[in-house]
């Protein structure tokens, strides 16, 4: 790979360096991995736990795993779903044994949605989605959390195994609901190693997840003389920054954010309205480039649209320069959008005939 | 039934009336259920919840169930299991639909046995002895914990419909593990109403574990938008008092403590040792008559040992006017011991060839 100068900061902003001092994290270096995916390379990836473990299981060829979960209650997909689903595949291409389990469980406790309604979602909408994303069907384990007797009862045995006062100051706070879900979600974790045989794993989260990995080492810990587990190493993205520059996408502002899939009229609008690094003026503009660092689109670009790193490296120089304008980096935008649009609404249609041929965990009754 | 003069009081000890007042139960009322078993008629069951609605299931040939665990991890049963099995085969016989549970996740996860090992202890001994000491095998679905989704699914559905605080008031404390085991009873508690229908049930226990009851019946009000159960009504029974005359038979003071079954050297060592309510003296025994309130032989004859009343109330009579003495009480005690134990062993040894003719409940996989 040619050398490339890095334009979009290898610093992380002070709220994630906060994060990775807080909890105790590895800054992630994209040259631990073989080939980096985009997210790897740009640092969307920023930070991790375990990381060299798992990079020494890609070199040497051993046995690991790679999990994560889909919530079947959303109506759509949104940004963070998207970076998990290229972390796992990145893994799944190198080796990793892949897990994906469905959250039934979890939709029903926490949004009202039967068993029943969370499969059908999962099958019709959820499991497609992640397939058009990059998830290869071929060489992952599906499973739903109701069924996966082994899960629950990992998560009933894992309760004997903290206090309250720990799980508070892992989470916060403590309500049973809150306990349930967690303690089976470190089920979910560990559940790959139960099922076949320990060995090392990696759960590739959104920062916002990191208590669940704390809680699940925190128990590997305490069971090492039961279940001498690997504790999961983990892999962090940095959230999907809003559309008017604030730090998390969210659908509480349906105008900053933007859902996959998403009507492109709605999604051009949005864009159009984006936070944007373009000066006052198109001669201030023309003489001191744009401020990249807050354009919302350039950051659309980096993280989603473009893989190419020439390519986007040509529109950083463009745009940081004065030569592109702001506008012209919207229409830019919104084509890649679009394409990726049509893509992901074709890949959801073409996967949905293939649900009949995904593999799911076998459970001996 | 002939008029009986009630030797043996139906005021409650000044600890049973506080748990009463304190808990808001009823005072149990022997009147109100057909045919009363031993327990019932002599006040050892002292309470319940809603015993009017399940009595009126009976008189009225409405559906309605009863159910109880069995918890796998002792190597023995004591009489406090003797007297859940008892009331459970009460109902059992009146028509009720009963379920029996075997709490292997409980065990596993609170003494460290495995779920198989956990399946073994239970066929090999606690179901037989269950079925040894009354309950009906034709009549009894079984199952166990860990097997059943549905329970474990209504423990994590019922954990979003309680704060802490709520759980703290009625268990007086909760960690993690409390809160898994208390939810998945309830669990329990509720599904044949799930299995079924929604229907009133019963659920005879040892006044120590009403907070599972109360904790059932709250979640019941809370979830009556979504699954619109009954609320369980539920029978105490009063502890087996130690030999030692304090309020609860304990495994901690092995010496007045009588296991299920038992080896009858021990036993009589116990029962010789037990506190007794003769006089210092024989002359004094004789003029004054046993202080039988205090005699703990006269309490194991009444509670368990001797179904007939007249012939318990002659024994009464006999002991409390002094014509009896306590060495004459304790080897009445020691001989219906003798042959409650050999019929104990020989009906578990007969019951265990049976476990293959028992019914579990079939789950839908």
């Amino acid at each position: 790979m040619a050398k490339i100068i890095d334009p979009w900061g290898s610093e992380l902003p002070e709220s994630y360096e906060k994060i990775v001092k807080d909890f105790g994290l590895e800054i992630f270096d994209p040259k631990l991995f073989p080939q980096p995916n985009r997210l790897m390379r740009r640092r969307v990836v920023f930070a991790g736990r375990d990381l060299k473990h798992i990079a020494t299981c890609m070199k040497e060829k051993k046995k690991f795993y790679v999990l994560s979960g889909i919530m079947p209650s959303a109506e759509r997909l949104h940004f963070g779903n998207k970076m998990v689903v290229e972390n796992v595949a990145y893994f799944q291409e190198h080796g990793a044994k892949t897990y994906m389990l469905v959250a039934d469980l979890e939709a029903q406790a926490t949004r009202g949605i039967s068993l029943a309604e969370a499969r059908k979602r999962a099958l019709e909408f959820h499991i497609p989605a992640y397939l058009a994303l990059g998830l290869n069907p071929k060489k992952t384990l599906f499973y739903f959390q109701s069924e996966n007797k082994t899960v629950m009862h990992l998560g009933y045995q894992f309760s004997k195994r903290i206090t309250l006062n720990e799980f508070t100051s892992i989470y916060g706070s403590a309500d049973p609901g809150r306990l349930f879900a967690a303690l089976t979600q470190v089920g979910d974790i560990l559940f790959p190693q139960v099922q076949e045989e320990p060995m090392p794993g990696i759960i590739p989260v959104g920062i916002d997840q990191d208590p669940h990995i704390r809680l699940a080492r925190d128990i590997v810990w305490r069971t090492k003389q039961s279940h001498k587990l690997f504790s999961p190493a983990s892999i962090y993205h940095k959230y999907a920054p809003s559309l008017d520059g604030s730090l998390k996408m969210s659908k509480s502002k349906p105008e900053s954010c933007i859902e996959l899939p998403e009507d492109m009229k709605a999604v051009k609008r949005k864009i159009l309205r984006a936070l944007s690094g373009g000066r006052d003026t198109l001669e201030e503009h023309r003489k001191l480039g744009a401020v990249i660092e807050r354009d919302m689109c350039f950051e659309l670009l980096k993280q989603h649209l473009i893989e190419d790193d020439k390519e986007l490296q040509e529109i950083y120089y463009a745009y940081t320069s004065g030569k592109m304008t702001s506008g012209e980096i919207k229409q830019i935008t919104i084509e890649k959008m679009e394409q990726f649009m049509n893509k992901l609404e074709q890949g959801i249609a073409k996967a949905r005939k293939r649900v009949d041929d995904l593999q799911f965990v076998k459970f001996g009754e």
